[in-house]
């Protein structure tokens, strides 16, 4: 393959060396399996100083089985979630979310992977009418899969929403340390208090190797999740090199440094693109994408150098993405490229 | 835990240091996500030289998830999977082979963990009758869960019988590698040879960190398998990791290494604990496994000590796992502790 | 309640005389059950004389366990259901597609009930995403939702460009015979001959009791239906009582003479209320439904005498459903009602 | 077919004349269809009075559809099912429980169908260990597969046993009317008084032509039931007609005068085939059921005349069923035959 560098996705990118460092270390010896070792209580007591002391963690092994199996927990069969038409559980899951939980998904149309409150309201008609599946839950994801970032004003604003309506909150977070880093706050500002009921933690995407956290925002809400979990065929026996890396992300704040260092590669990419007249930025660059139009003719030649998704063919629309492990130099390199393919 | 070694499973165990260090040199730069790389392309090759050129290979998270996904590939859920009633697919995984392929599962009666064509015969009498599940998969496990292992000819019996019934065989192969090891052969013999449809090659037990693969032994059986991973859950999106640590296992046979070794420390603990009076092994010991009856107190002050568990309360019988990372002087120590404790 | 005569629904409606004769006609002495009788014989052979030789039916209780088992038929967990926003498996059967065939089910926006194979073409970039459920049937109802109906060209447009693309395509036939009617044609040239591969087959909303039939317009593709239906609780003990009323449907047209009749009652209804400024038709009344805007007080007011529907609360859309046994009497004392309510 | 009277099964049987009666009275004018009419009103009073005020009935397709249905309600995917190796649920049902509640089912030995709480015991072992599927309901059928009857003790010893225990108990109440009548009491001592949860309630069986009630004997244990109904594809449209043949059964005492001939027309078989040397009766006639072993050439011969069930190739065990509708001289027939088959 003739690139070294993808802005493809941040799960191209390779695993921060300080998280492959904490595997090392949890390499010694034998420990209970299944999670009763001292690396996953480490781990858990990172994600209770993040978000709350009454929170309860399971770590599980993807974003999809995290999304998959926090929803089946909030829901039974004939319950149906809501999300933006943009959504990774509507979009870029097979089905699975359906599958497992048997629900049917609704999807809200958004330009921006953003969902809003008013645009629920419609389908709470359907509330105790036998033939209609019954709103449970409202899933949103914070930073979107457009690259954008819900303030703490607008979830509070959908949570308000859904707790006076009996339906739970889930945020899926495969980019939540991106989105925390670009509003300035901290987990617990941005998830717990604005009302959120259960997260899916990513850290794949933010320099680990594997290994997604489902994160009960409330320990109620957890009750017999172990059973849910293990029959989603997401329960690892080795779990302490999970743990480990989780903890190692809460360890010198090496979660934020890496979102913070990812979200300014877009924003230097963004700047540079910018200036080249063929190329139109289609969303705000809020997080670690850039949503651009170019000409039909440069995707192809620029693919030849850089591996990229084309988000939507009829408008000619790609995405690239930047990571921990994106340097200027790679951004310099890339725009050069894209430069020289139009 | 006072304990640094347990003899609960193999899955306590740590990693083989080789397979870390071939996860550390997967650590370089971007690649494609999703298993579209040059660690993954390697592996598969590795596959196909110890099981067959028409083998196909995917790699999933978990043995139940390489279960679970493999007999979803088989069946429709009006279709019934037949197996032991010591099977990890009925005991071990929490109902997730029922509610992910909706089957009916049929357990046989076993004590030694392997079944025979002779009593699947009886089943074969709903084929045809639309109120019955219809039988279309046996399941065996290969080392079984009781740690014995079936002969090739045993193998191949089942094989003839699911061959000529219309059925499918698939073998958990969570312990294949022992199993292959005890026998003195290769996978292609063990497996590709008899009969064998589908195969859950496990890992984890074998001293890597985290992975299994689904391995279809005829390529025509793994159509459209792609899907059924995703929706399964089990799609890594940095995949190069787990396809490296089966590179590892494949090179320099260390699959056998690890096997031999694990297999042979449960050949001395047994030798060791057979002299004792108070102490009966229950099952031939064939992998690395050793079960035996012991006093109801001994069993609780061993445990003091060593982590393992009982694993028929009523007849006081435990069960002991050795593996890789197992040395002669941990087997000394533990057979001391029993020793005291009686 | 005070009304004696429903615009609800033609589920509303009694059933017709002659389906309970053959009812009653069926009830002497024992026979087989669960269909292996001569009633059921009968209606198969019924089935074949009006829709070709090669098509195979299966009885079962209600639309949505036609629909599901159907679709359940055609489909694998990992594949898509296309349909229009307002399909009775979209709207209308609580999640019951979603769980129990596992798929995903994509809503195309129409305004009349009816979709085009264009609006389908964009959820063709799926194919071949493993991230992606894979479009396999596309399901259409004829008569629609919104009492319009499909020409033979439409369908067969759809047909051509589901079987080009190795889609199914399944069509929701509720309310088939009002369809058949309204376009003057038989079922043979309505659906064996435009391209239909399964059909549900409605017989509740014309006139019997209670049964649909799952008709295979192809047998090949009815390979062990049977297990589909049993495994879905659609199969019936006593079958003949179903059978027997498909067969009074089939006994002199009673199907088109007892649509036409529902179908001219609704013409007539139209006709009537088209006089009336305050209520605005919003829908072709090509069956026996019409949708038609009020003022919001006069529904109130009309509901306190007549039970039906609001469809559209924020337009104050209601819709009046006519059946075999709506009388030109009922329709004169309704759109009396209806005048003094406004 | 050369015969007119079935042995095979009391659901072989006609619909029984007063229930047809009700069936044409209800067929009057236009109701609210799914249950919102004064029939179902009045049967579910009927049911009230029958069982007691607290039980909530639900009405659905047929005895398979109650089941699961029943068992969907109180479970969640990761529970398991407890049952008698006979059961209905886990012999003939094609595998609805697993696919549609996503439960394992466990099976316990039975010779008379019965099981008793003793066997239930060991299966508790898995309660809190996180790899096993979590035992909620036991579900025990009333009049057993093998035509025995559980007193009332022996019920209330298992009811005791579940509660105690955090489980529920279904009751598959198939033949739940023969076995009222054999025990000379009615639905609330049998049912409401022993503590079963909920029972699925047949009638088919005791000369209803299609229907069966899911009865909930706690108000509480029935909330969201509606959803679990609709999304199972259990509701009726034209409901009126299921519910007017369960208040037909309800006059009069229908149910026990059914029930009590069907039964006595077994106590007269079972008397008459005692009386030949070549026949062996197998289980204790305790309803109206009789299972008998005959040679293997009788079978034959006799079918050609009877239509019965094989029950036990390998033992030349069969079963044959009265009903309703069965005659002293259909008995004496039939008796005749057999005496002519051997």
């Amino acid at each position: 393959m003739p690139f070294t560098k993808s802005f493809a996705s941040d799960n191209n990118a390779p695993v921060h060396p300080a998280v492959f460092q904490a595997m090392l270390e949890a390499n010694r010896g034998d420990v209970i399996a299944y999670g009763d070792d001292r690396y996953t209580r480490e781990a858990h007591k990172k994600f209770r100083e993040a978000f709350g002391t009454d929170v309860r963690v399971f770590f599980v092994f993807n974003g999809t089985g995290a999304n998959v199996a926090a929803l089946s927990q909030l829901t039974r069969p004939y319950h149906a979630v809501i999300c933006a038409d943009t959504a990774h559980i509507q979009h870029d899951e097979c089905g699975a979310p359906e599958k497992f939980t048997g629900c049917k998904v609704h999807v809200l149309p958004t330009t921006d992977g953003k969902i809003k409150a008013e645009q629920i309201k419609p389908l709470m008609h359907s509330v105790g009418f036998q033939h209609h599946a019954q709103p449970r839950v409202i899933s949103i994801t914070q930073a979107t899969e457009m690259g954008t970032v819900y303030t703490r004003e607008e979830i509070m604003d959908i949570a308000r929403f859904a707790h006076s309506n009996e339906l739970y909150l889930h945020m899926d977070g495969a980019r939540i340390a991106n989105a925390a880093a670009a509003l300035g706050i901290g987990f617990r500002e941005l998830v717990t208090d604005t009302g959120v009921d259960v997260l899916s933690f990513g850290g794949t995407k933010n320099g680990i190797m594997l290994g997604e956290a489902v994160v009960f925002l409330n320990s109620r809400l957890a009750r017999e999740f172990e059973y849910v979990r293990k029959q989603s065929m997401q329960l690892a026996s080795k779990m302490r090199y999970i743990s480990a890396q989780f903890t190692a992300l809460f360890t010198n704040d090496l979660w934020l440094q890496n979102a913070t260092h990812a979200n300014q590669m877009a924003q230097l990419l963004a700047e540079k693109v910018r200036e080249i007249p063929q190329v139109k930025i289609t969303q705000p660059v809020e997080i670690n994408g850039v949503f651009a139009i170019i000409p039909k003719e440069a995707i192809k030649k620029l693919q030849e150098k850089y591996f990229f998704y084309v988000w939507d063919e009829t408008r000619s629309e790609v995405r690239w993405m930047t990571s921990f492990a994106t340097t200027e130099k790679d951004v310099e390199n890339f725009v050069q490229a894209l430069k020289e393919s139009l």
